[in-house]
C-alpha cells in the first residue's frame, strides 16, 4: 500500500475526528510501524521512542502479540463465565503486592479504574470527600476529571474536593536545601497541606472517602517527594476515616526502577491500587486491586460488571506482559539504565544552564527547563514545545509535562538500553546547544 | 493443557476477583472456545450462543482475529500520531449515519462513551440537567451509573436527573389496545412524561443538557415504543434547550434488523450517538458520534484524549467488523431471521400461557414470562432464573432482563441462522413444557 501523504491525512482527520483530539509536535508525525524501542514513519524514518509507556515491554513484543492473537482465535467472552486466564491474572498481580492486597477488579482504562476506586472508597467509608494533589491528572470521566486538578477548571472545583500542595521540592513553597530540619521537615510541611485539606473538607461538611495520589506526580512535572511524606499523608487521611489510593497507572509496572510500584518506595501500603496503561502492552486493560475486606464491603452494596474488563484476550495480553517483564529482567534494566541516565543528565545539566532540575528514577525522568536558574522561572511553553519538536526532528520522541509545560518528559519502553540512553542524551545535548546559540 | 476443574476455578476466583463480579446461571459454565454462534466448555460440550452481542459477527471471526493480529504485530500506539486506520474508521462510521453526524471520538467502552457524551452535552448547552428513561442502564462510571435508573438507588437520585416513564406498552401505565386514539395517543401519553421530567428539572433550577435514551430499552426489558414517541420526546427536550443522545450500544450495529441503528426506526436524527459493545467484535472499542458543530463547540472548551481509544489495533478490529457485516449481509440476515423468530415466538406463545408478551425485532427479542396472563403479573425472579438455567443445561445460552428479571433475553451473534433459530425455539419450548408440568 502506498503510504498516505501526511497533509491529506491531516485534512481527512479534521473531517472525521472531533477537534478535541490534539496531535503531538509542531509537525505531526505519521507512524506506521513499531519494534522494540523504535517507531518508523511512512517515509521509513526511524525514531527512538523515549515517550511511550504503554508498550512498556517494547512495541509489538512478539510474546504479547502472540498471546493476543492466540487467545483472540480461541475465545473472547467476558467474566460472567468461568475462565482460567482472568483468575491467573488476578493471582499473579496480587502476588506483586503486599499480601494485604489481593482482590482485583478488571476494567479497560485507567480512567475506569480511578472512577471505580473512588466509588469503592465512597461506598465502603460512607464518606464523600476526596483529597488529591494540586496539579495532578487521573483520567477523564466526569468524576475523574474533577479529581484531575491539572485539567478541571479551578473555579468549578466541587466542594467535596480538597487539593493538597504537591510535594514539589524544586519550585514549590518548601524547597530542598532551604528548609531547616531537612527532608523530614519538608515532608511535614507538605503533609500539613493534606491536613489542611481534610480540615477544609470538614468545614464544608465532608469527611474524606480517600486521598488519591499518582505515585510519580507525573502530570505535575514528576516529583520525588521528601522521605516520609506519603506515609504521613496516608496516616492523616486514615485518621479522618478515609482510605489511601495509589494511582500506579504511571509509576507502576517497574517504571521507576528497582520497585514494581511507586508506593513501595515510600513505605506505605495503600488500601486501593489503580493500574492502567502498561498493563496489556497496548491492549486496553486496567485494574483496581484492594484488600479482601474492602472488596467484600463494596460487594455487599454494589454489583460491578465491565463488558470487556478482564476478558480472555485482555487477560492473555496482561499475563504475557508479566512474563516478559520477569523473564527479560526489565525491572533490573529500568534500575540500571536509570542510574546510567542519571549520570548522563547530571553531565547535561553541567553543560546547559537551561536545565534547572532533573528529577526521576528508573525509566521516568523530567528535565525541568528554565529561563533563569536562579529564579527557577520555567522556560515558556512555546520555547519548550519548540525544543521537543526539534528533538523529534532529530529522531527522538519525547513529551512535555508539568503545569508550566516546561518539563521534558522521558518515559521510554522498559527495555530501553544504555546505548539508547546515550543516543537520546546526545540528541538532547545537540538540540539544547542549538537552542542556546 | 488439562482443563481445570470448575470447582477449583470457582474457589480460586473467589480469592483473586472481588466478589462484586456475578457469574451467569445456577451452575456457572466454564467456556474455553468459541466459533461462530457456538461456545464450547472445558468438557467439550457445545452451547448455542443466544446471548452475546459483543461478538456480533460471530465468535472468533477469522477476519477480525486476523485484523487484530496483523495490526498488533505492526504498530499499536495512539491518536497523538497520525494514523490512517482511525481516520478511515471515522469516515466509514460517519457514512453509516445521517449526513449531519460525522465527527467521531473514540474511547474504549460504552461507559466511557456515555460519560463523554454527557460531558459534551453539558459543555455545549451550558445546562446541567439530564433526562433518561426509568429502568434503563447506560454503564457504570460514577456519572453514568447515576443515569442508569435500573441500578442506581432511587433514594440517592441527583436532583439534576429526571426519569421519564419508559414506553412500556405491555405493562406500563398506558397499554397497547387500551388507549383511545391508538398508537399516536400512546406516544403522546409517554411523551407527556418527558415534558413532566423537563418541568420538574425547571422547578429544581435545571435546564436539560440532554435526554439520553437506549434505542432498544434493553435493560428495561426491551420495549418497542409507540410510533412517534421518540421524535416527540426529542422535540420536547430540544425545545427546552437540550440535546438528544441515542445510546446505540445495544440497539446499534444492525441488532434490530433492517436498520443499522435503533433510532432510524423512529424518524429522529440524534444530536449525539453512543456506540459500544459489538463495535470491535470483542476488542474494547467504543465511540461517540456527533455533528461538526457540536464537536467544534466542545473542542473550543475541552481537550479530550483517550490513551487506548481509537488506537491502530482497535481501529483495525472495528474496520474488520464493518467489512464482515457488509460483505456477509448480516443486516439482511438479522431482518430475515428475525421475522422467522417472530413467527416461531408467536407459535410458542400460543402453546405456553407463561409467555405474556414477546417483544423485539431482528436478533433482539424479549420473552416476557408471567405467572398470570390476565394480570400480566411477572413470573418471579427465582423461577425465571431457574428456566434460563434449565435452557443453559440444554445447551442454549440466554439471559434475563427487565426490572422484574422475568424477561428471557435472546440476543445472538448476527450470523445466527434459521436453523439456529429453530434449535433455540425447540429448546425453549421443551424447557417451558417441563416447567409447566
Amino acid at each position: 500500500m502506498e503510504p498516505m501523504n501526511g497533509n491529506d491525512l491531516l485534512s481527512r482527520r479534521r473531517q472525521a475526528l472531533a477537534p478535541a483530539y490534539e496531535l503531538f509536535y509542531d509537525e505531526p508525525i505519521h507512524i506506521v510501524r513499531g519494534e522494540g524501542v523504535w517507531l518508523f514513519d511512512a517515509d521509513g524514518r526511524r525514531y527512538l521512542d523515549c515517550y511511550n509507556n504503554v508498550p512498556s515491554v517494547g512495541h509489538c513484543h512478539p510474546r504479547v502479540v502472540e498471546a493476543i492473537a492466540t487467545q483472540a482465535r480461541l475465545l473472547n467472552t467476558h467474566t460472567r463465565y468461568l475462565h482460567e486466564k482472568v483468575i491467573e491474572l488476578g493471582e499473579r498481580l496480587g502476588a506483586k503486592f503486599s499480601e494485604k492486597l489481593s482482590a482485583c477488579w478488571f476494567v479497560c482504562t485507567g480512567t475506569e479504574a480511578n472512577d471505580l476506586a473512588t466509588q469503592i472508597a465512597r461506598t465502603v467509608t460512607g464518606h464523600y470527600g476526596m483529597v488529591v494533589s494540586e496539579g495532578s491528572y487521573h483520567g477523564n470521566s466526569d468524576l475523574v476529571l474533577k479529581l484531575s486538578t491539572s485539567s478541571y477548571p479551578a473555579k468549578d472545583r466541587p466542594d467535596w474536593l480538597a487539593a493538597a500542595t504537591a510535594p514539589d521540592t524544586y519550585r514549590g513553597p518548601y524547597r530542598a536545601g532551604s528548609e531547616p530540619g531537612g527532608e523530614e521537615a519538608l515532608a511535614e510541611r507538605y503533609a500539613d497541606s493534606v491536613a489542611e485539606g481534610v480540615a477544609g473538607l470538614a468545614d464544608r461538611g465532608y469527611q474524606p472517602a480517600a486521598m488519591l495520589v499518582d505515585s510519580s506526580w507525573d502530570d505535575n512535572g514528576l516529583f520525588v517527594p521528601p522521605k516520609g511524606y506519603l506515609a504521613r499523608a496516608a496516616s492523616i487521611v486514615r485518621a479522618a476515616g478515609g482510605l489511601f489510593i495509589a494511582d500506579e497507572v504511571q509509576a507502576g509496572y517497574c517504571r521507576l526502577g528497582d520497585t514494581w510500584w511507586g508506593h513501595e518506595r515510600y513505605d506505605v501500603v495503600p488500601d486501593i491500587v489503580v493500574l492502567g496503561k502498561p498493563m496489556g502492552g497496548g491492549h486496553p486493560v486496567a485494574a483496581v486491586v484492594s484488600t479482601p475486606e474492602i472488596a467484600a464491603a463494596f460487594g455487599e452494596k454494589m454489583d460491578y460488571f465491565n463488558t470487556f474488563g478482564g476478558n480472555p484476550v485482555a487477560a492473555a495480553a496482561a499475563l504475557a506482559v508479566l512474563d516478559v517483564i520477569d523473564e527479560e529482567g526489565l525491572l533490573e534494566n529500568a534500575g540500571e539504565v536509570g542510574r546510567h541516565l542519571e549520570r548522563g543528565f547530571a553531565e547535561l545539566a553541567n553543560e546547559h544552564p537551561i536545565i534547572g532540575d532533573v528529577r526521576g528514577s528508573g525509566l521516568f525522568w523530567g528535565i525541568d527547563l528554565v529561563s533563569d536558574r536562579e529564579s527557577r522561572q520555567p522556560l515558556d511553553r512555546a520555547a519548550a514545545k519548540h525544543i521537543v519538536s526539534a528533538i523529534c526532528r532529530e529522531g527522538v520522541l519525547m513529551g512535555l509535562m508539568g503545569s508550566h509545560g516546561n518539563v521534558l518528559k522521558m518515559r521510554p519502553p522498559l527495555l530501553f538500553g544504555r546505548d539508547n540512553a546515550d543516543h537520546a542524551l546526545e540528541v538532547i545535548d545537540a538540540c539544547l546547544k542549538r537552542h542556546a546559540s
